[in-house]
């Protein structure tokens, strides 16, 4: 299999999401509103981990594109918890891919203590042949979710999934600090949203009596 | 008029089609081919530019964005002239957006002696508040074009479009010596592809012989 | 005061450093070590911002430069509370710059909550007219730490530095949590490096025994 | 031979000079002069290249350092060729770096055609390991010499050398128009020149005048 042919615009799409998504934590500043995105990363899976994937799940070469939804995948991260069901709201708007499938992994999340939010879209690439539809795997958490998921896939890899029990517990621990940061966070954002909602109806009784005269 | 907010979509077309047109040469290293894309750059037109254009040509705010097309503009360098009319044929073949105008410049020079073909897009952005569909003006040149292009703006800035006669005849050879580099160069290219096409033709009667066997 | 002309040599200064942080992220990779630095920004100071503090602390502009020390500011992210003192002794060993003060609101935390831990340096930059030597404040911190420092800036310029107190408790709450991820974090790289190295002191031992023979 | 390893000081080097030499261009955009740097390319030689050229030029493993002086290379295109002596100039004063050797294919220009100015410096890079110096070949050339170079390069490649005489001969006089074109464009910037000195003096004269009074 020529892979970098079969990959060249799974590294498009990737690099165009990039790009897009970042647009709207640019337009978000531009228009002074509070921004969904954090911050977006993005990458095209490298071929070892598509093999040793293929290989597990048993699936044919021909079915590849199909079976592996994650070939392109996007990562957005977000400042509070609220802000994920914004960005999906965003995503579910836009007309340039088409949602095929949601997995809630934040109001379900894994045993292991893995939260996130996965959508996986049809997205139109041009290549020198004509338009193509992939699947690109879009990922949406917290940056505590995050930074969380990046630490449990590192011990994961190195432990080839047969992490030891003091670890997992550990791990599990861990996953409990970064949700109740997430949530002391959500608490400040709805106080600040409280206090500002508070703040604006009297400045509008204020500015009634001001323009009374 | 809030031109951070209006120019917002221009300059999110412009990052996406920097990277799509980017793309182009990407693929084309990949699957071994010629590029037609040499490298591309793309600016949203400066606020003082904009209103310099349409106070000239008395542009009432409403129209601005119907009338000026170039409020963003991509600009995509060629290795060789022929260069330009596979990326027009690609742009023609896109889906991701439609093309409203094309000026040929190039087949019909402007008497300054400035040559490029302009395609004008219509490119739809999607934003905040939804789908968007805005003008992009494409420009594609040689960079030999691009090279006598470049001075030629910044002289006709410095004098305002007043440009005395005998600096007018400087430019004017200066752009006969950037077309003759052009031509110089098709003609290798010329004779590239003329010395590929038979060295394959006798390649292949030579594995018909040892096929024969 | 020619603001452009002055923050000129601090932009350069912030582009150069950024590329240097994140090398040792790339170097790290390409030797299979850990890195000790996750991610890096970078911000010249806006203007605005620059005013204010200097009004607020009466701060001559002949004085500008020398006393506020954050007009070019670099920021390290880390993963891991140790890697904060790594990236330190790195700093130290370095050679392109020089160290002029440090700064430890890790060991020492700020009544705020806030932790991170400051190195201002001297960094030679090469202008057009020169070497010059300026001033330039690097903030290195955890993933947690910078995550609550955010939110805690973006509130503290909201109330403009009077944060009412139950939204004070709230971020002090947060700061807590945020502590306890990296607390819990640290320890689970404790237990993974000691299993490490529990686990090459046997491979050594077995080794020892097939070189035996 | 480790690659990755013995590459990484030099992939580093690329990546700060870029940033340096693209500084350029935009300092003498902030101070509102002509930039002699146009843009700027950077690249690490790629291993077969190595290889080839160790091989081919009889070089010993443990000299590849100090012999192949171009492992790490920088590019500055510049749009006159006066650019090209201002860029000299700029890097002899600068302090971060050392200058080894200067070879000047612009006064004596290869029998090929080639035109460029090559200096390799000493460039101290930080590692994880302390600080190394490492050679780095920067290539100075206007646009229209770097237009004639691409080509040159890509036809040697695919003759591998051994150029049939008759596409000699058009590269040659390809050469010529880009040296023509070159040739222009200087005479161009002259007249500017000249036409802006004469102007300035006027004006002084005018305002004399003005103060007398």
């Amino acid at each position: 299999m020529d892979w970098e042919t079969l990959l060249a615009p799974y590294k498009q799409a990737v690099d165009e999401l990039k790009v897009k998504f970042r647009g709207i934590r640019e337009q978000s500043q531009k228009y002074n509103r509070h921004s969904p995105v954090e911050f977006v990363t993005g990458r095209v899976k490298p071929v070892n981990s598509i093999l040793n994937k293929a290989w597990q799940k048993n699936i044919l070469p021909e079915n590849l594109e199909n079976e592996l939804q994650d070939l392109a995948g996007l990562r957005i991260m977000c400042q509070f918890t609220e802000d994920i069901s914004t960005m999906i709201s965003l995503l579910r708007n836009r007309t340039d891919f088409e949602i095929v499938e949601e997995r809630d992994y934040i109001t379900h999340k894994k045993p292991s203590g893995y939260r996130s939010y996965h959508v996986v879209i049809k997205y139109p690439v041009q290549t020198l042949e004509g338009e193509r539809k992939i699947l690109v795997e879009v990922q949406i958490r917290t940056l505590a979710m995050n930074f969380w998921a990046t630490i449990e896939h590192s011990i994961n890899y190195k432990y080839q999934g047969q992490i030891p029990e003091n670890i997992q517990l550990r791990l599990q621990r861990a996953a409990e600090a970064a949700f109740r940061l997430d949530e002391e966070m959500s608490q400040i954002k709805g106080e600040i949203q409280e206090a500002q909602r508070l703040f604006n109806e009297r400045a509008e009784d204020a500015a009634d009596v001001v323009s009374d005269n």
